[in-house]
């Protein structure tokens, strides 16, 4: 293709920055070191692991995808972090139980170093948490101001050249979208009146696109998807992507449903269910934290499944979603599903799926990637919501009128595509009639 | 796109010829008449259900398969079939305990109508079952001339204009390629020779090529997919595929595995066990049966998950595939899945699938489409293997060269992809920066 | 043994009656008929299946219970019902979806021929149902005036010597003991002040009593266990046993727990989550109904684990149960039960069950014993608490002062070992020392 | 009782003699180190952690079975072992990957001081293994000399008062019963002329009862519970027990079967599959060995089910059984069952059980507990088949003429009556009316 797009080289540090120093953004933190000490391998993460095809199946010609656009390296991460409890990086993954002793003392001095400053808190969102470590500011505009000083200050400290930041803090309680992220200007008076309807999550937000900083949210917290945010993002010219990761039994819902689908079969009910015993896990336990968990776990298999075109397969089905607390678990999260579908005549049939997963295990290197990710885009100068990032999140955006993608297939095919012909070369269509010369002609 | 290629009509009648008239066939004929009576849905099948987004997704253009392409309608489709056993498709439904009392009475007469011609049969082939209506030639060649004779017959007492050739019969005993099968010649030698290397499906397959039927393998067993039988294929300009149906815990095996792959996540073992007890078990309860169904259902992680371009993550997992013939089961078969995976950092998870299916109900549809897709093909003069149909088959075919795909979303874009094209469209990339105008440009 | 009880035979009728003609019911009322028809096995019924082993295990003495012991003949039972809808046994039979047509069909006119007594009610203890068959009855004093009349011309009517009361109607919302319930005194003046804390199923219960009916409780309701309903039984000499039917999940979890600690294997966590979708499901989806099916699900486990007993073993695990009504699934209930346990050294392992029930088929035959071993303890003259049914029930009753059994194993021994003692037969106390003479001397 | 039977107490060293230092021995040892060591509970372990229920519920007294009866002290347990690879018990344990590194550092000197005496080795039994330390005897009759000479050295050399060999090596080729096992005459004209009929743990055995050492076999190989070894048994006056340990998938089987006939569920079929990746599965990957370990499997479910007895429900289902060694998987064998249930009028229903197991983990605590009952045995001067052990065995003794108990519970209930009866106290029938005075009269 012609018209190679021309980025800018990844020159210098990379400092990605983590609202929520907990059990995903250590175990993040904890894996980026262990791999460049070679003791480990960040498994999960497209960036680091995965390839393109190029061209025709028969030139042989597959690359890295660190090869086909310019991706800041592994060796210039650098972290900083916010968090409401002073606990160090290495304080809070020991206390995670996520990752294994000998992983743990390898990465001990660099977990050390990573303390986080103090995080902007409102006990009316994140409820279940003693905070310790909270900034002494008085107003919206104070906080953000201090979250602005701080941008620059980590900028200065970890001698970084780019910055992006990854919310992974605490589910926040769901409130309906309230009228103050309706507009830009609504926002802006609310955050002048010290609206109780602002959440610190969209405090963080508001302050990484002043600063310019691209920015993602790993969680369900209301942030840069609500149309007064969006409205910041385009103005301040910022790529952004969001919400909520889909890691597990959602993305694995994500994977089915398309399943079901390509084989046209029909969907009677999907129950699924998770225990989870970890932090998030007992934020989660607050039913006004577990309502946009739920929100955004939802959303998937209608716009999957699309009930409009296909409303004899799929337009009177149940979904229910439940998640609950169990500390046995721990981060080791489990999800077991229930899938009621039909086949041929109606006749029913059922899957069912027991996922034993680790939460902050697969959520790692998709925070790694996002951030990459969104490097990039700034590289290229993009602006606004990064739909071909879709695959990340379980609620992912999309320009208002464009449906939202959530098949994990389509979500990768139009990832590798862009990556593709941003580098210059031919999308991937799967077509192989031309292999096959007078065989299956085209065209006569 | 400019080169629509005109395809012909499909006029009059169109006979679906299947060697086998067992669970699936008469699953398949039953459903076929219900659809037809407006007693049930073709649930499952594509062909009757599929759609195609067309063009942008803001054209908002979704049209059915079946107005995108000119395919054989329902009401045109009539039936033969050849077994082994003498019983009519009404008793051999009744026999399977697939479909319910209501819907076998519903169709009794139709089914009742439809009387196996003798099978050609070989006693060392299929060990398990009693034959009690076999052609009474003494040579292959005697035989293939039956069977030729046979299909020109069936055109004509079904008074249809074309014909298209779909092998359901038992799966035969397993032996590795013999070398009458690796030039037509050795085989055009060994059919002479009477050589015991050539099974009855073999026979079948030559039957249609010559006929100039278009032909598919519903079964593991070997066919048209061994180089001498595509030599004659593609000499005989008819357009192939197989082999063996791709319908449930292989169906979902290339399912997960590509979820895998997408997110980069390493695979350490894959053991799949199936417990079923309708007849198929029961031939595949004789361990060289079994081999066959084992070497279809074992190639496909390898080819999905490319070991050579992921050799940290894919390069050294255990694969298991055990079948078992368990009565109490009937067509309901049921696979578990155990899936052992690693993430970020080689941290262990598993996966773990438990597919309560019903055989013949999920793999009626798919016949119905492979035969209607036959006919399109047949119409567009495209012969030899049709690789677009991969989407069908535990063990698809690919030009010598090509990898063989069997990722099923893959298989599908590749097959809808191909639809659209041969109706002029454009092939869809799921690229969509354009969308965005100035907030993503591809170039600047 | 020489004090066996002498007892009276069943002679004549006996008429079940059944506040409630739900599914769990009508399954019961059609399979007795079915049974009786010789067209169905009374399958999951200890009086009709079921059998003891005499004497040594040299003596070869096995004999049905219904030899044993003097029950009622299947033919001798008839139904008598009440219910707020006024559906006969056909129609609700019909709309519950639980047996096949063709057992349906063969009993219609049977079922027909039950149709309820008008019910009593109260829409603030069953709020998901419209009633429309429901008493007229001003006071708590006339309702119950009311349903001794009726148990009197259902006796008529049924031309019954006996009668026995066995509650199957809705789940009804919970509250905590009220004071009315704590001494018979209390709730007469309770009843006499139509008090809003009286739930129908009480009533019912007071009026079985006052007619020296046997009375149990199929229920999660408050009921003969309540201490006011307990002096009444006693001083009218009823016997009686409940509450709440012990047929599935709840069921298989006093079978793996005995077995846990048998094998002295700790625990860590024991999630239960169950989806169903028959209309006791949706009665169960108002919060508060849910309540009270969830408080006799969850007591089971520290009864039979005896964490004081155990402490190092079973003091500090979590124990999760839910309930989702998922419309799909029917009448046809499914659990999901993820078990943390602990063996040697504290290492941890898992066990997950997965019982894809029928909640009415596993129902029906726990109320045909009910009814039937109470009709035995009443010509026993026996009264107050059946010990012995604890088999039968979730929450069963025990003397105050004695633990509640909920063992399966246990309760079956106490079940079996109390009617052999009846029939002045030894108990069983599985010692086998005295077969091995010598070999094994006991004293010496 | 008044027959309390006079046993003398456990004094001195109890030589806990294992032939087989493999993964279940080297657990078992490290596991009672720990507990001395007070780093470890040896949970699943009767003798350690059992109590009993003595006298009336209201009498409140409940003993450990170590107060009951007396048992030889963990304090006072030392081992010795054979195998036919010479690495050290340190060396064994870890390379068997069962415990975490820091209980095998805390046992290390422990461990490394276990060092095993050459085997009987003869590789047309065990032919997966490398053997590189085994006796260099020419005959049986010098093996079994050079094992006599073994155990002596063993006490000495521990200086031990007592000892109890438990057969804990690898899974030997299945053969029918030979003949040479069919009485104790054939036996020694078999050993006189070298028969390779006779198996290394047949030698095990015969030295042992020789020697007047209790024995337990914990594998499933021909041992003592052949007739020609029974016979020496009683002549030695020695007690036996065995054969294979009931750990995981059969343990649960001998719990879920005991369940259906408890509720007289019918059963259509019962499906179990294991998938492990120890030592243990790699020598049953060997078909002939396989052999041996589904002969033990299968049997338990005809003799608990009585499909003589009940021949409606049990006289024809189906039972499968199937292991498969999948690296993976390492010591945490894991077991998927599927079971297909009816109820009421034949309806089908469905229980799946999948075990996340850890083989040695369950198997460690029941050698323990076998080694210190067979001592207890010995003590009381009981000999021959000690069928009160039951509960430990897959494939349990008992007199021929008495059925074998296959239950766990009646297993457990037998186990502890006996124990109660060596102590003088009643043994417990879960009778339970007396409590109940005039209201449940036995007799009147
Ligand atoms: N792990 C996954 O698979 C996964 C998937 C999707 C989304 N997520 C989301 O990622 C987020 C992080 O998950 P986790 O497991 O690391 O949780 P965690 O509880 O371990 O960490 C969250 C951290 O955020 C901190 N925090 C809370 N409010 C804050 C504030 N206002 N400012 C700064 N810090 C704040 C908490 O103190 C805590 O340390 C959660 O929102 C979770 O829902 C995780
Ligand atoms: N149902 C599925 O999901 C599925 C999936 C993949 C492949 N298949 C394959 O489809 C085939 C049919 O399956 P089914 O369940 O209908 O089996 P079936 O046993 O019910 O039917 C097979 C029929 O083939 C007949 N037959 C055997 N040899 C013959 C011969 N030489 N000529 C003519 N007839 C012959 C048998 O008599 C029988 O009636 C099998 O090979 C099976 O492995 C089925
Ligand atoms: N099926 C099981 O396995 C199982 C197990 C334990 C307990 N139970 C209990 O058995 C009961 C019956 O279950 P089901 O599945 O038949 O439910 P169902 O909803 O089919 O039937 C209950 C019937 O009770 C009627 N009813 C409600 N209030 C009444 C009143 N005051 N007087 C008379 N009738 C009244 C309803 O109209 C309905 O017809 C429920 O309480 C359920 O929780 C069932
Ligand atoms: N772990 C369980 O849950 C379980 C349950 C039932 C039975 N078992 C049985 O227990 C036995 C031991 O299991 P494991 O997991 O420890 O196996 P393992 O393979 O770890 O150990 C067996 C040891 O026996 C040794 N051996 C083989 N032949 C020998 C001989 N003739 N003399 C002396 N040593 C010999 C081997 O070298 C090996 O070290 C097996 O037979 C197994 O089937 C185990
Ligand atoms: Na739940
Ligand atoms: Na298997």
């Amino acid at each position: 293709m012609e018209n190679k797009k021309s980025v800018s080289k990844p020159e210098g540090k990379l400092a990605v920055l983590v609202p929520g120093l907990g059990a995903v953004s250590t175990t993040l933190m904890a894996g980026v070191e262990l791999a460049r000490q070679g003791k480990g391998a960040p498994i999960g993460s497209l960036t680091q692991m995965g390839t393109a095809r190029l061209g025709k199946r028969t030139e042989g010609r597959t690359v890295k995808l660190g090869e086909l656009v310019p991706l800041a390296n592994l060796t210039d991460v650098v972290f900083g972090a916010w968090d409401i409890i002073s606990e160090d990086a290495y304080q809070v993954a020991v206390r995670s139980g996520v990752l294994h002793d000998k992983h743990l003392e390898a990465v001990k001095p660099f977990l050390q170093g990573i303390k986080p400053k103090p995080g902007v808190h409102d006990a009316e969102f994140v409820r279940r948490i003693e905070a310790n470590h909270t900034k002494a500011t008085k107003t919206h505009r104070e906080s953000i101001e201090a979250l602005r000083q701080d941008i620059r200050d980590f900028k200065k400290e970890l001698n970084a050249k780019r910055a992006v930041m990854v919310v992974c803090s605490s589910v926040e309680t769901f409130r309906p979208l309230p009228e103050a992220f309706k507009t830009l200007a609504a926002f802006e008076k609310a955050l002048d009146e010290n609206s109780t309807d602002i959440n610190p999550t969209a405090l963080y937000t508001y302050a990484a696109l002043k600063e310019g900083v691209p920015f993602a949210n790993a969680t369900p917290n209301a942030s840069v998807d609500t149309p007064a945010l969006q409205e910041l993002a385009k103005l301040e010219g910022v790529p952004v992507a969001g919400r909520d990761l889909k890691s597990g039994q959602t993305m694995m819902k994500t994977v089915i449903a398309p399943a079901l689908k390509a084989r046209m079969l029909g969907l009677d009910g999907w129950f699924s269910t998770n225990i989870l015993g970890n932090r998030d896990g007992e934020v989660l336990d607050d039913p006004a934290a577990f309502k946009a968990k739920e929100v955004t776990k939802s959303s998937v298999l209608d716009t999957i499944l699309q009930p409009d075109v296909y409303p004899e397969l799929y337009s009177k089905y149940s979904h229910k979603v439940s998640i609950h607390y169990y500390p046995p678990r721990g981060d080791a999260k489990e999800g077991w599903d229930n899938i009621d579908i039909t086949g041929w005549l109606g006749y029913p049939m059922q899957i069912k799926v027991n996922f034993l997963c680790r939460d902050s295990i697969l959520a790692a290197p998709l925070v790694l990637d996002i951030a990459l990710f969104l490097d990039l885009a700034k590289r290229l100068e993009w602006r606004g919501i990064q739909e071909w990032m879709s695959f990340y999140f379980k609620s992912p955006m999309a320009m208002p009128g464009l449906p939202v993608e959530h098949d994990l297939f389509i979500q990768l095919t139009k990832l590798k595509n862009t990556l593709r012909v941003v580098a210059g070369e031919e999308p991937i269509t799967h077509l192989g009639l031309d292999y096959y010369g007078d065989d299956l002609p085209l065209a006569r």
